[in-house]
């Protein structure tokens, strides 16, 4: 049975290497302490779950200039960026220009978008909301893995979900949590990556005493992530090990070989 | 009352401008969310509190290749570098070396850190734990402002408290959450800055129609930070504007300009 999920898992392995992502947010209120982050979060948790590697989160302020280097460092060295925040139409919303610039892409008014704007805000539609369909030239509307409903499509405008605007590999999202789930939800099955394995090794010594087995068996597994939490207040464990991986059988071969080594230091798995 | 707290602050503000600060989080943990962030909740809080502005929060793994990049670019362009997690006796503790290698120093035993470890863990020390007495060559120890107990005072060691390890402008702190707010404590009042003032106006009209204003107010008002927030949510109100400044005068001063220009769409004031 293990075997079975094994092989599948290994042909995609082999496929093509599990995505990795970062998250940037932007918001001078998450970085005052105003506001608590829950889109970070939110994603860290959904990635994780669909087996894609969160490698960094930024948190930076509403400053076009920082957002443009962010951007184009992040997306160069992972696969997918998502942002957060800056995206309505106030003074302080500099997100798309801003990603652009890192892409040298001018902006330009998207009709899809002011099609929706008109018809989510009907009479109370501000001029100045219309600045929200204003995107970087060469960025794409996603609509999720059901297609892309048209503007000449059947559906009545008001029902038509809200796309994600797409810029290159940088996912750009709003900083309002709700609809930051809303829009992540319409997209999230296109980022399904191979599964990752996790298993839990709670010690009984602390970090010092177990140190040599952790080393040996991370020199062993290589392929294994294996971390180590003291934990001060766990009654009746020091150290919370963890052990990931993609391939769930050295994951799991790491887990014994991990039991073994610490004997009568293991108070349980997991 | 009010102009005479203006002049000492401005007073204040002539001799030295206000410091800034990056955290930067180290710990795979952060980022798969199996750990739930504390430590920059807890310090961004404290920085706002002491007047210090935080201009960057990142989360990065724990590879010392990454650390040493974060910590070089970070404590360039910031007064203050704050760094949490990774500081054990395990493989994945890597912090004190990648952080030494930004600066190109190498590691040396402190003797003071490793009496105070002797001191503490008694029998039980392990010839792991003695690793968390090696620091970069050029680290000091600080005790925060009461001054530094030396091991040839006359307080009985254990009762000494845990001094941080801080390279050039980079304060290391251990990513345990109680064990993070205490070392920070002791060294707080250290950063002690000018108070950053701050005012709320609460607005029932969306942001769209309020963009102008907040426009001219922005440009009126440069040295104060203007926040605009839609909250989907609340009864009264569409939108929360924060207004921020180390200028006290200034800030009461955008905010009474502000609820002028936004007339009956102001809810409240705080």
């Amino acid at each position: 049975m293990m075997a079975d999920v094994m092989m599948s898992s290994s042909a995609d392995t082999e496929a093509r290497p599990p995505r990795t992502a970062a998250i940037l947010l932007i918001g001078n209120e998450l970085l005052s302490g105003k506001v608590q982050d829950e889109n970070a979060r939110f994603l860290v948790h959904e990635l994780r779950a669909l087996g894609v590697t969160v490698g960094r989160i930024e948190v930076i302020p509403d400053v076009a200039a920082d957002i443009t280097e962010s951007v184009r460092v992040l997306s160069r060295r992972f696969d997918l960026v998502f942002s957060s925040g800056g995206v309505g139409p106030t003074h302080d919303d500099l997100t798309l220009p801003a990603v652009g610039a890192a892409f040298e892409m001018g902006m330009a008014r998207n009709p899809e978008l002011e099609m929706l704007l008109r018809a989510a805000f009907g009479a109370h539609l501000h001029e100045r909301d219309l600045r929200m369909a204003d995107i970087p030239e060469g960025a794409r509307l996603e609509y999720g893995p059901d297609n892309s409903p048209r503007p000449d499509g059947p559906a009545a405008p008001s029902s038509r979900p809200w796309p994600v605007v797409v810029v290159r590999n940088v996912w750009v999202l709003p900083g309002v949590p709700s609809i930051f789930r809303r829009k992540f939800e319409l997209v999230r099955e296109l980022f399904r990556d191979q599964p990752i394995h996790a298993r839990v090794v709670y010690s009984r010594a602390g970090e010092g005493p177990i140190a040599d087995a952790l080393d040996a068996v991370v020199a062993e597994f290589p392929s294994v992530e294996i971390g180590s939490y003291p934990h001060l207040d766990a009654a009746d464990y020091k150290v919370k090990l963890t052990l990931d991986g993609r391939d769930r059988e050295a994951v799991d071969a790491a887990t014994r070989r991990l039991v073994e080594r610490l004997g009568t230091a293991v108070v349980r798995t997991e």
